[in-house]
C-alpha cells in the first residue's frame, strides 16, 4: 500500500502587516477585542485573504473500540460505542444538538467499531477492524495500518474540502479511549503517566488507580522508541488514527481546524510530530476537565478559546467555538474603519 | 413623578429536581456537559419550564455623556460618544456585528449625549439632558433623574418583553464612563479606588494616574451615605442608571439577562443593591480586561462565560455567550435519554 502523508505547509505571512493595520483601523480602540482578532487576523493568514470567511463548517465525529476495554479502564461497556454511533445517527447525542445549534455539518465515520451498528446507513464505512487489540498486551495495530488509518482520515477532510468546507472540527466516541490518549500523551510528551491520566467518562478513585496501575504496566511493555507513527500503532485507536490524518490533510488544505478536548488533541500530538507546521492552521477550542488535558495544551503554549468544564468528547467543546470564529470574521468584515464612519480616533481632540 | 422600581421576585425552584433529573438522564456522563447543564438548569428555572426557549434574543444600547470628561479621563474626546451612536445606526460598530452574527436584534438608546446625533432616526429618544453633570464637583444628576433613568431604562425592557424576548443583554457607549463606574464600584463594593480604576479605552500610564487621582478626589468631594440610587445620582451615568433600570425589569419579567463588562457590570451594583433578587436571573457573560472587571466579578462570585481579553464595552462580550445559551437549550431539548436511545448506562454491564 502507499499512503502518501499530507503535508501542510507552514502559514504564509504575506499578509499579515496589511490585516493588522485592517483591524486597528476599525472603530475601536486598539486590541479591544482581544482573542477575536487575533482569530481573525489567523484566518486571514490561514485563507490569505483580508475578507477570511467560514463556508460549510464541518464536524466529523471519529467512532473506535480499543482493545484496552478488556482490562476494565472504563465504567461503560464496549457496546456503549456503537450504540453511540446509532445515537449519533439518529441525532440524538450531544454533538449533534451542538452542531444543529451552532451551523456545523456532522459526519460520523465507523473507524473501527467492534459491536454492530444497529442502524445501517448514515455514516462513513471506513472501518479498520473490530476494534484494537489491547496494547496492554501486544501492540493496538500495526504501523501499515496506522498508516492506513492515517489515510482514510485524510481522504475525509479531502472531500469536505472538496465541497468547500474552510472550517472543520474533529470528534471521536470509543469507549477506553482516554487510555489510549493518555499513553500517546506520556510518551509523545515525555510526561509520567499519572500526569497523563484523569477519571474518563467518570471513574471512581478506585478506578482510577485501577486506570493507572494498567497504564504503567502497558507503557512498560511497550518500550519507547520510533517514531510518533509506530508510537500511534502501539497505542492505538482507529480513530486516533484517522484523526491524524484528518488534522494533517485539513492544515494541506488550508482549513482553520477547531481542536476539541483530550483524545482530539492526542492525535494532535502525533500529528504534530509527524508535520509541526499543521499547529498554524489550529485553534484551540476549549480546555476539558479530563485531568490531562491542562498539561496537554501546556505542551503546545495554547490557550484555549473556551473553558466551560466539558469533559464529554464527541467535539463538543470544538462545536461551541465556531460562534467565536463567526464574530471574528464578522467584525473585520462589516466593521466600519475610523475614517469612514467619521469617528475620532484616539488623542484626535488633542492633536 | 411617580417611579415605581421594578421589583424582580426569587426564582422559583420549583423544578429544580426534575430539571436535574432530565439534564441526568440525557446520553452523556453526568455532568459532563459542565458549564452548559447548570446553564439550562438556571434558564428553566426562569422560564419556569422543563424546555426552556430562547426567544427574540435583544440587545440594548445606552449612550449617554458624562462630565466628568471634562477632567480629561480619557484619551478620546467627548464627540466620540455622538459619532459611535451614528456608527451604531449605520451597522458599522462592533456590537452591530457581533448581534447579527449571533442573531440578536439590536436596539439603540440615547440616553443623554452630549453632542448633536448625526442621524435622526432608528434610536430611542429617552435623554436625559446632554450629557451628566462633572461630579468633579457636584454629583451627576439629581436623585429624581436617577429614578426617571430606571424607569425609562425599564420601560424599554418591557416593551421587549411585550414583543417576546426573554434574553436580554445590555450594552453601553459613553466616552468617561469607566470613571462612573469606577466610582459607583468604590463607594458600593467599599474598596479603594486604585482597585477600581483601569485603563478604559486605552490610558497610558501618565493618563491612568490622573484618572486616579481626578476620581480619588471626587469620591472624597463627596461623602458616603445614603441609599444606592443617591450614589447612582452622584457619580451618575445616565446609561448607567437606564441600564440599572433595564436589570430590574428583565428580572422582573423573568428574562435571562447576559451580562456584558466593565461598565454593564456597575449597573448592576446598583440594581442588586436594589433588589439582590436581580442576581437570580443573571449570566456573567465574560470577563472584561478593563482592570477592575475580576474584583467586581468577585464581589458577586461570579464565574463569567467567557475570558476573550475583551475590553470595548458596547455589549461586545454579552452578545458572545447568546450561542452558549443556545447550545444550553438546545441540548435539553434535543438529546435522547439512555432509556429512549437504548445506551447503556455507566456500570450497566457490572450489574
Amino acid at each position: 500500500m502507499s499512503h502518501a502523508i499530507p503535508m501542510p505547509r507552514a502559514l504564509d505571512r504575506t499578509l499579515e502587516a496589511e490585516l493588522r493595520r485592517i483591524i486597528d483601523m476599525k472603530t475601536k480602540p486598539p486590541g479591544s477585542l482581544g482573542r477575536l482578532e487575533s482569530l481573525a487576523l489567523q484566518m486571514g493568514l490561514i485563507q490569505r485573504t483580508t475578507k477570511p470567511r467560514i463556508e460549510r463548517p464541518a464536524m466529523i465525529v471519529f467512532a473506535g473500540d480499543h482493545g484496552i476495554a478488556a482490562e476494565g479502564v472504563s465504567p461503560y461497556p464496549q457496546e456503549v460505542t456503537a450504540q453511540m454511533v446509532a445515537n449519533f445517527l439518529a441525532g440524538g447525542a450531544a454533538i449533534n444538538a451542538l452542531s444543529r445549534s451552532v451551523g456545523m455539518t456532522l459526519e460520523v465515520v465507523d473507524a473501527g467499531v467492534a459491536s454492530p451498528i444497529p442502524i445501517d446507513k448514515g455514516y462513513e464505512r471506513l472501518s479498520l477492524g473490530l476494534g484494537t487489540r489491547n496494547f496492554a498486551h501486544e501492540p493496538a495495530m500495526s504501523r501499515d495500518t496506522a498508516h492506513e488509518g492515517i489515510a482514510r482520515g485524510a481522504a475525509r477532510v479531502r472531500h469536505h474540502a472538496s465541497l468547500g468546507t474552510n472550517v472543520i472540527g474533529f470528534g471521536e466516541m470509543g469507549i477506553a479511549n482516554t487510555s489510549a490518549a493518555a499513553c500517546l500523551m506520556s510518551r509523545l510528551c515525555a510526561l509520567p503517566i499519572d500526569d497523563c491520566v484523569g477519571r474518563g467518562t467518570g471513574l471512581d478513585d478506585r478506578g482510577l488507580a485501577h486506570k493507572r496501575d494498567v497504564l504503567r504496566r502497558a507503557l512498560a511493555a511497550h518500550p519507547s522508541g520510533g517514531d510518533a507513527i509506530d508510537t500511534l500503532a502501539t497505542f492505538g485507536g482507529f480513530e486516533i488514527a484517522m484523526m491524524t490524518g484528518a488534522y494533517l490533510a485539513a492544515a494541506e488544505a488550508r482549513m482553520t481546524i477547531l481542536v476539541d478536548g483530550f483524545i482530539a488533541t492526542s492525535a494532535l500530538l502525533v500529528a504534530s510530530k509527524i508535520a509541526p507546521e499543521v499547529l498554524d492552521y489550529c485553534v484551540f477550542a476549549h480546555a476539558s476537565n479530563e485531568a490531562g488535558h491542562a498539561r496537554m495544551l501546556a505542551h503546545f503554549n495554547a490557550a484555549p478559546l473556551l473553558q466551560l468544564d466539558l469533559r464529554l468528547g464527541e467535539g463538543t467543546g470544538a462545536a461551541l467555538a465556531l460562534p467565536i470564529l463567526r464574530a471574528a470574521v464578522a467584525f473585520v468584515d462589516e466593521m466600519a474603519s475610523f475614517d469612514s464612519a467619521g469617528v475620532s480616533n484616539k488623542n484626535d481632540a488633542r492633536a
